[in-house]
C-alpha cells in the first residue's frame, strides 16, 4: 500500500502519473478487500467506483467544485482518498468512519446521502443557487446509479435539469446494470441499448447532453470524458459503466448481489465468519411461502430488495409472484392498491425509513380506497451501524394517522408468523407489520391473554403496568425483573397490533398505580403517546411515562449502544420506574381488587 | 339539452351517430359552464376532456373495462355520462357530487384519485392482476395530463411497464400543456416536438407502443386511436391534444390558468360573484414580497401551483425568483435543500395535502442536514369542498417527528405576517408554517404574552386553560365566552410556534384544573397529544383533553360543515369543557394563587 499511504488529500492525486493511478486502484481495491471484509458494509459497490472516484477527484477539485455521491454506500474510495483511511478501522462502529457521507467526518462530505435518488435534485438546487449568485467558479457533480434512475424524483429532477440548459452541470451515470439487484423496466432495456452504442437515447430527447458509453475502469478515459462534460458549460450525462464488486472473484462470481453489502467474512472464501441466528427476516420468508402456498392470490412486491426483505424463497417457490418495481417505492404502493382492486392480495415488503417515499400512496390510494394491502416493514426501530438515515423509528408515529390501517409489532417469530397469517386475512383495509433486523431471539409466550393483549408476566400487587411494544418485550421483562427485585408488583401486557389502540389497555392502566410503554420508535407520537390519548379519552387518571427515541438524529453504531444511547435499557428503565412510583401518593382505592382479574391464571413466571 | 337528457348510462352512446356526438358535446359543454358558474370548480380540465370522454365510453365498456382518472378533477364529464348529471346542482357540496371520482356515487368510478401522477400505477397493479389471475376480457385505460407526467411515480410507473410489454394496457396522454401552470422541463419541450410530428419519442425508447399525435376534439379520430391501441395487446400510449378551458371564452382567453378551478361566477362574463376578504394566501404572498425586497437570497418554490400558493407576486415583482418544478414535489424538497446548501434561502410554498409526498425528503434531505429552509403548507386543516384527499389534516402529527423542525401555526394575518419574517430569519435547520384555506378573518390580538405564549384570554379564576392552534383561535375564544357565562374562569393561549412544545405550557397547565387543546388537525399526534407528553414529562397532572379531527376520511362539504362534524364547533367544546370540569374534583391547593400569574394585566377582554 506504498502509494497509497501518501494520499491524505486529493490534491496528491493530481501528482501521479497514470500508471502510478493504476497502481493506486489497485492498492484501494486490495484495501477495501481487507477493512470490509473485517467489518462488513458495501463491498461490492464500492470495488465498482475505484478508478471512477480517482478520476472525479483528479479533473475536480473538491470541495470547491462539489461531488454528490447518490446512494452514499458508494463513496468508500472518496473517504479513502480525502484522509479517512484510518477510520476504515471501525467502519460503521462507533468511532469509525460512518457507512455513508458525513459532514462532521469531513469538508468534502456535502451531503449525507442515503436514501437513493436524491443525488440530481441537489444538484440541481446548487446549480440553481449559482446562477442565482452569479457564481461560475465551481463544479456541480452528482454521482447517480442507474438502479436509482427509476427512482420518480431522478425523473423530476431531471425533467427540470433539462429545462435549464445555461446552468452548468455534471450527471455521472454509474451504469452497472444493478441496484441492489438487477436494474429492472424499460430504462434498464434501453440503458442496455445505450451500452451497446444505440442512441439517441432518452436524455438526448429530453434535451440533456450525453456522452458515453465510457470503460468506468479506465481512469483515463473517465478523466478524458469528465473534462469534456466539464467543459461543455450545460447539463450533460456522463454514462459510465462499472462492474459492481470487480476485483473480489467471490462478489464477481456471486451473481445474487455481486456483494452488495457484505457480513464480516473471510477476505480469501467469501465465507461469513459466524452463523446468524434466525431472524426476523427469514421468520417472514418462511411464513410468506407457507401462506403462499394456501392462497393463490398472494403476491409480493420489492422496490429492489427482494433478498433482504426475504421475498427470494417465494421467488424461487412460485416465480412471478415476486414483483421487483426497482427502486420505486411510490409505484410499489399505489400499484399494489392497483392489485388488490384487480382482485390479488399484494404484500408490500420495505425497509421502514424508506416507507417515508410513500406516505402520500399510503394514506391516498391505499388506505382512502380501503384496500386489504398488507405492509412488511423490516428493519424498523433502531437498525444502528447504518447510520441515522437508516433506522426505522418514526413509522408507529407517521403511520397513526392512516385512517384504517391496523398495525402490529411482533415481539418475536412466533408472533410474527401469527401475526402475518392474521394481516393477510383481513379483509377490511390495510394492515402493517413492523419489526426490527436481526435475530428473531427466543420465544416470549403469553401466559394468558385478556382481551386481545398478551399478558407476559403477572405478579405482586398491581403496581405498575408495562405496555411492551414489539422486539422491546425483552427488555420489558427485564424491567419486570429489576422492579420485582425491589417488591414492586408488576404486569407486562404486549398490544400485538398496536394501531389502533385497544381500549383493554386502558382497563388495566386504571387498576395499576403507574403505567409504562417501551418502543423502538420516537416517543413524539408514538404508541405510548396514543395510549396516553386513549387513556384520557377514557378517563383513566393512571400516570402514564413513555420510554422511547428522543426527537433527533441517531449517530451510527451497535443497536444495542443506540438503544443505550436513548436511555433504552432495562437498567434506566428500572431506575426511572422506581423513581416515578416513590413519587406517586398511596394507591388509589380498589387497587388490589385482584378479583376483577380475569387473567389471572395462578402460576406465575 | 335534448340529447344530453337521454344519456343515463355509458351505453346510450353507443347509439348515437357521430353527427350526434358531437352536438352531445356541444350540450356538456353548455352544461359544464352552467353548472361550475353557479357552484364553482375545476371547469378549465373539464372542457378539455369533453370529447374524449365520449370517444373512451363509446370504444371501452365501463365499467368492466377500467377507466382510471389522473387528477381526477378532470372526471366532471366522466360523471355526466354515467348517470349523475342530477348531483351537479350541488357539486361539491354536502349532498351533490364531489368534485373528484367517489366511489360511493357510481361504479364507474374505480378510485377516487385526486393527487396526480397516481393513475399509471394503479393501471399497472391492474394489468399484473390480470395477468396474475390469467383474464383477458376488460381492459386497463389510464388517462393522464402532460402536467401529471412530471410527476416521478408516473416515471416509475412507465419503467414497470414498459417492462411488461405482455400486459395490454391503454395510457392516454391528454396533452395540454399544461398543469395547473404551463408544464415545465425537459419533458414539455419534448411533447412539443412529439406535436409537430418529429420523433421517435422518449415512450418509444423506453420500449413503449405510442400512437399520436390525435386531436382530442375529434370524436371519431380519438375513437380510432383507442381502438388501435386497444388492438395492439400490449402497453401503448395514446397522444392526445387537447385545449383546456375550450369553448368559454372567459378561459380560453385567459392564460393564467384557463379556468381550472373557478369561484362562482357569472357564465356570460366569467366574473366572480363576490369578491373574496383577504386570505392567508394572499397575507402570505405580501410578506414574502416585502422580505424578498429585503432579502435578495430568498427564492420560492412552488410544484406547479405558482398562483394559487400566491407566489405570483413574487414572480412578477422578481421575475427568476420563483422555481416552477412541475408537478414533482420530492424534487422540489431536495432541490430546495440543495438551494440552500448554495447559499440560497428557499421558500417552498405547497399544499398540506401534497407535503405527504415529500416526507422522506424533508426528514433526510433538508432536516438531517439542518438546512435552513422554509416551508409553507397552504390548505391546512380542513378545506372541506375538496373532499378527502384535499384536506390538510396530518401535518402537524406527521411533522412532529422531524428532529430539528421548527412548525408555526398563525392565527391570523398579522402573526402569518410575523411568524413567516421569524421562519426565514431563522438559520438552525427548517421551518413550517401552516394555516388554512380561506379569510385570515379579524386580527386577535395577544393582551399579553407569557414565555412566548400570546395570551388572548384571562378571564375569573383559573379553571380551564384553552391552547389554540392557529385559526382555531376564533373557536377557543368563542368557547371562552362559552364557559365564562357560566362562571368558569379561562385563559386562553396561542403558542405561535406549536413543535416543538413550549414548555410555558406546562407551567401554564399547572396552575388550571383543566387544559383543553384545540387544533384543525388530527387528534391523532396531534399538538395536543404532544401538549400532553410535556406535560406527563413535567410532572403537571391537570387532566387535558384534546379537540381535534378524528382518524378518519372526511366528506365533502363545506369547511363549517366538515369542522361541525367533527365536533370542532364553540358548543359542542364548551359543553365537553363543562362536563370535564364538573367530573373533577375539588381545586388542587393553590390554583388560585394569582400572584404567580406573570400575564395578568388588569383589563380584561
Amino acid at each position: 500500500m506504498a502509494l497509497l499511504e501518501t494520499v491524505r488529500d486529493p490534491a496528491r492525486l493530481r501528482e501521479l502519473t497514470a500508471g502510478e493511478l493504476r497502481d493506486l486502484a489497485a492498492e484501494i481495491r486490495a484495501f477495501l478487500i481487507e477493512r470490509v471484509s473485517a467489518s462488513g458494509g458495501h463491498l461490492g459497490p464500492n470495488l465498482g467506483v475505484v478508478e471512477l472516484t480517482i478520476a472525479l477527484h483528479t479533473v475536480f477539485d473538491s470541495p470547491r467544485d462539489r461531488l454528490l455521491w447518490d446512494t452514499g454506500h458508494q463513496s468508500y474510495v472518496h473517504k479513502i482518498l480525502t484522509g479517512r483511511q484510518a477510520g476504515f478501522d471501525r467502519l460503521r462502529r462507533s468511532g469509525g468512519v460512518s457507512g455513508y457521507p458525513c459532514q462532521e467526518e469531513s469538508e468534502h462530505d456535502l451531503v449525507e446521502n442515503s436514501h437513493a435518488s436524491t443525488a440530481l435534485s441537489y444538484a440541481d438546487g446548487l446549480a440553481r443557487a449559482d446562477a442565482h449568485l452569479g457564481r461560475r467558479d465551481r463544479a456541480v457533480v452528482a454521482i447517480i446509479g442507474d438502479g436509482a434512475m427509476t427512482g420518480g424524483m431522478a425523473w423530476e429532477a431531471l425533467n427540470n435539469i433539462a429545462g435549464g440548459p445555461d446552468r452548468p452541470l455534471v450527471i455521472v451515470l454509474n451504469d452497472n446494470g444493478r441496484s441492489y439487484a438487477p436494474t429492472v423496466g424499460g430504462l434498464a432495456e434501453h440503458l442496455a441499448s445505450l451500452r451497446a452504442g444505440r442512441g439517441p437515447g432518452v436524455f438526448e430527447q429530453l434535451g440533456l447532453s450525453y456522452h458515453g458509453p465510457v470503460d468506468g475502469h479506465d481512469v483515463t478515459a473517465v478523466q478524458d470524458a469528465l473534462r469534456h462534460a466539464s467543459a461543455l458549460g450545460r447539463p450533460v450525462v456522463v454514462h459510465v459503466i462499472t462492474a459492481k464488486g470487480k476485483g473480489f472473484e467471490h462478489t464477481e462470481s456471486n451473481d445474487l448481489d455481486l456483494g452488495h453489502a457484505v457480513k464480516p467474512m473471510d477476505p480469501l472464501t467469501g465465507k461469513a465468519l459466524k452463523s446468524s441466528p434466525p431472524s426476523f427476516t427469514s421468520v417472514f420468508s418462511e411464513k410468506l411461502v407457507e401462506l403462499a402456498e394456501q392462497r393463490e392470490d398472494l403476491v409480493a412486491i420489492t422496490a429492489a430488495m427482494a433478498e433482504p426483505t426475504g421475498l427470494l424463497p417465494l421467488q424461487q417457490r412460485f416465480p412471478g409472484r415476486v414483483i421487483d418495481v426497482g427502486i420505486a417505492e411510490q409505484h410499489a404502493v399505489t400499484m399494489a392498491a392497483g392489485l388488490s382492486l384487480g382482485g390479488v392480495h399484494p404484500v408490500v415488503a420495505i425497509y421502514s425509513t424508506f416507507v417515508n417515499r410513500a406516505l402520500d400512496q399510503l394514506l391516498m390510494d391505499v388506505a382512502l380506497h380501503r384496500r386489504p394491502v398488507t405492509f412488511v416493514l423490516d428493519r424498523s426501530g433502531v437498525t444502528g451501524d447504518d447510520g441515522p438515515s437508516h433506522n426505522g423509528m418514526w413509522d408507529l408515529s407517521v403511520l397513526q394517522v392512516v385512517p384504517g390501517l391496523r398495525i402490529a409489532a411482533p415481539r418475536d417469530g412466533t408472533r410474527l408468523a401469527e401475526l402475518l397469517a392474521e394481516a393477510v386475512a383481513w379483509h377490511e383495509g390495510p394492515t402493517l407489520l413492523r419489526f426490527p433486523k436481526g435475530p428473531a431471539g427466543d420465544d416470549v409466550p403469553a401466559m394468558a391473554t385478556f382481551n386481545g393483549l398478551d399478558v407476559l408476566r403477572r405478579s405482586g400487587s398491581l403496581d405498575v403496568l408495562i405496555v411492551a411494544v414489539g422486539a422491546l418485550a425483552g427488555l420489558a421483562l427485564a424491567v419486570a425483573d429489576g422492579v420485582r427485585a425491589q417488591g414492586i408488583g408488576v404486569t407486562v401486557v404486549d398490544p400485538r397490533w398496536v394501531t389502533p389502540v385497544n381500549p383493554a389497555i386502558a382497563d388495566l392502566a386504571r387498576r395499576h398505580r403507574l403505567a409504562i410503554t417501551v418502543e423502538d420508535n420516537s416517543r413524539a407520537g408514538g404508541v405510548g403517546s396514543a395510549i396516553a390519548q386513549t387513556l384520557r379519552d377514557a378517563d383513566v387518571h393512571t400516570p402514564l411515562r413513555e420510554f422511547g427515541i428522543p426527537r433527533r438524529f441517531l449517530s451510527h453504531g451497535s443497536r444495542a449502544e443506540v438503544l443505550a444511547a436513548c436511555g433504552l435499557t432495562a437498567q434506566d428503565v428500572t431506575s426511572a420506574v422506581t423513581e416515578l412510583l416513590a413519587g406517586l401518593d398511596a394507591a388509589p382505592a380498589g387497587i388490589d381488587d385482584l378479583d376483577v382479574w380475569p387473567v389471572h391464571t395462578g402460576e406465575e413466571r
